[in-house]
């Protein structure tokens, strides 16, 4: 049986997650995929904090460099947040050879092409399913399944702390209160100007209009306005129409053939799907031209939503016959049946 | 560059699509999987028959053991519909070594043990994605994002015609105008029993069940009711309480840890987002442990939505390294962004 040895960079609330999956489903995955994954490493900033009861302290490190040379790990998971710290885990991760996974939008919406680059330079593979909308698939739905389709537009609420703050609005909670129980309710950052600013949601797009129309716009050069503005007036106004506010990350090709990416503030009508999609979750809606128009809906972060979205692509590198990268990662061929069939 | 000469078995509406798509993406999937699809051969019932004005007539034979028996055919794609001749087929293809598409959930749902059996035995793989709900990637969802998740439910609005035809008795028409309207529109099969009595959902509902829950319980068994017993005054009186009327298929583990499946009309209040979905979208909520609610809709049957899940699954089969299956299929790996880079 083959063995992954993976190294893990931050354990927060979506590094405690993942190292909760990979134990709960340890026996799952060598059952169903002959590997067996193994966490040889988990790089944190204080080796002191607490941690999950069963994170034995010898896998504790405090310099990434220690897991980064080390021959026998194949996968570098991600998930420290922020920029250059979390840059220097990837970049570093990627000349080291190694496969990389991250959850860090913020890194793969501003350095993408020249994290391609390293990729093709160095035979990793760089993963990133988790860096937007966490548990929906929708990075691996458009690249696997509307591979020769058209995407000719995207429409999504895709940041959970701007729509729970508009949800309670719209519920006739006011402004100042909302914002105060967004952030009892664990959904706004300690600087919650990312996620106000409509930044977080121009992040998202960059890397969904990446994959939907194959361009690469930076986040900062998106037309970006966030919710600070909207009032309780504009709320009860809306409501009184018959109508909401929503956060809408929208991209499309316009008639001379341009890719126009936006982030706004929309008034919706109730009986628009996103006007419908409250709270954390997150919606992305595609316009195919064969497939047709697609709606995905489903929490777009939390601790456990956003690990298995990770997972996903753990399991995507097992899947996939790496003999060709030289990583010695050959497992048997997926066979996600063989259990019913035995059963 | 290889080359992947494909049978087609069924040149309707699905295989109209199908040809359609392969005809105008042949480029496309070259630059990007370093493989040519070849349509080596197109049986159909009558080879007299109008065809895609592009579709030579020297590709149509009406006799399948020409496509079967023919060693340099890789994979077969199965689009006839119903049952006996289908499922000889899918068979003889799984027992010639060939890979085999279906579309058809009817032969899917009733066989799939044996079919795996099959597919073991000989070393083909057996795909389907395009037999439950068109458009929607719900089969992939679940086994490639869910893959070490627990899905705990499932409901469903996944037959347009019975959606098509409860949706226009919600806005008032009478049961026999929708009834109408859908024939005339094209949502109701020459025999519309299967629609209306709940078996085409039963179907799919079957092979969900069997992705989610790793049992298959044929079609027969699951207890089903349909729309034939819905009358105007049913959907009065549930349009004067603010609620509606789908047809929903269902299936959910039980406090026992039984896996309970139904498919049913339901009164469901038009918060739901199963409510929602109106005409010929499908949609499909998933409850899993760890990713939480998903919901997925899109466009549930049609040729191009149901040429394009095909065509996932034949690009799924590209992008595998079939080098174990002994079928020459070797390919270079995929790497759906180097387009990107590169531009």
């Amino acid at each position: 049986m083959c063995v992954i040895n993976v190294a893990l960079f931050g354990c927060g609330t979506v590094g405690g997650g993942l190292w909760q999956i990979l134990q709960e489903e340890r026996e799952r995955i060598i059952r169903r995929f002959g590997v067996e994954v193994n966490v040889a490493g988990v790089c944190v900033r204080d080796i002191e904090k607490e941690r999950a009861a069963d994170l034995p302290r010898t896998l504790l490190t405090d310099d990434p460099s220690v897991l980064l040379s080390d021959p026998s790990i194949n996968v570098s998971i991600e998930m420290i947040g922020g920029e250059r710290e979390a840059l220097d885990v990837v970049t570093l991760a990627l000349e080291a050879g190694h496969h990389i996974i991250t959850a860090n939008k913020l890194i793969v919406a501003r350095h993408l092409p020249a994290l391609r680059r390293l990729e093709r330079g160095f035979g990793g593979t760089l993963r990133y399913g988790a860096a937007v909308c966490g548990s929906i698939p929708v990075l691996k739905i458009i690249d696997e399944t509307l591979t020769v389709d058209r995407i000719t537009a995207i429409r999504g609420v895709v940041n959970g702390s701007t729509n729970f703050i508009l949800s309670r609005m719209a519920e006739g909670v006011s402004r100042a209160d909302a914002l105060a129980l967004a952030e009892r309710s664990g959904f706004l950052e300690a600087d919650p100007r990312a996620d106000l600013s409509g930044a977080d949601a121009a992040q998202k797009l960059s890397i969904l209009a990446a994959h939907a129309f194959g361009v690469h716009l930076p986040p900062e050069r998106i037309a970006t306005c966030g919710i600070e503005e909207i009032t309780d007036l504009d709320i009860a106004r809306a409501t009184s129409r018959g109508e909401t506010i929503k956060l809408v990350a929208e991209a499309r090709i316009d008639s001379e053939g341009t890719v126009v990416l936006e982030v706004a503030p929309r008034v919706l009508a109730l009986t628009d799907p996103l006007a419908q999609v409250q709270n954390e979750i997150n919606i992305v809606e595609l316009e195919c031209e064969r497939a047709g128009v697609q709606r995905y809906t489903g929490p777009g972060a939390g601790s456990l939503p956003t690990a298995n979205a990770v997972v996903t692509d753990l399991l995507d590198l097992v899947a996939s016959d790496y003999s060709s990268a030289g990583r010695g990662l050959l497992v048997e061929q997926l066979r996600p049946w063989s259990a019913l069939i035995a059963a």
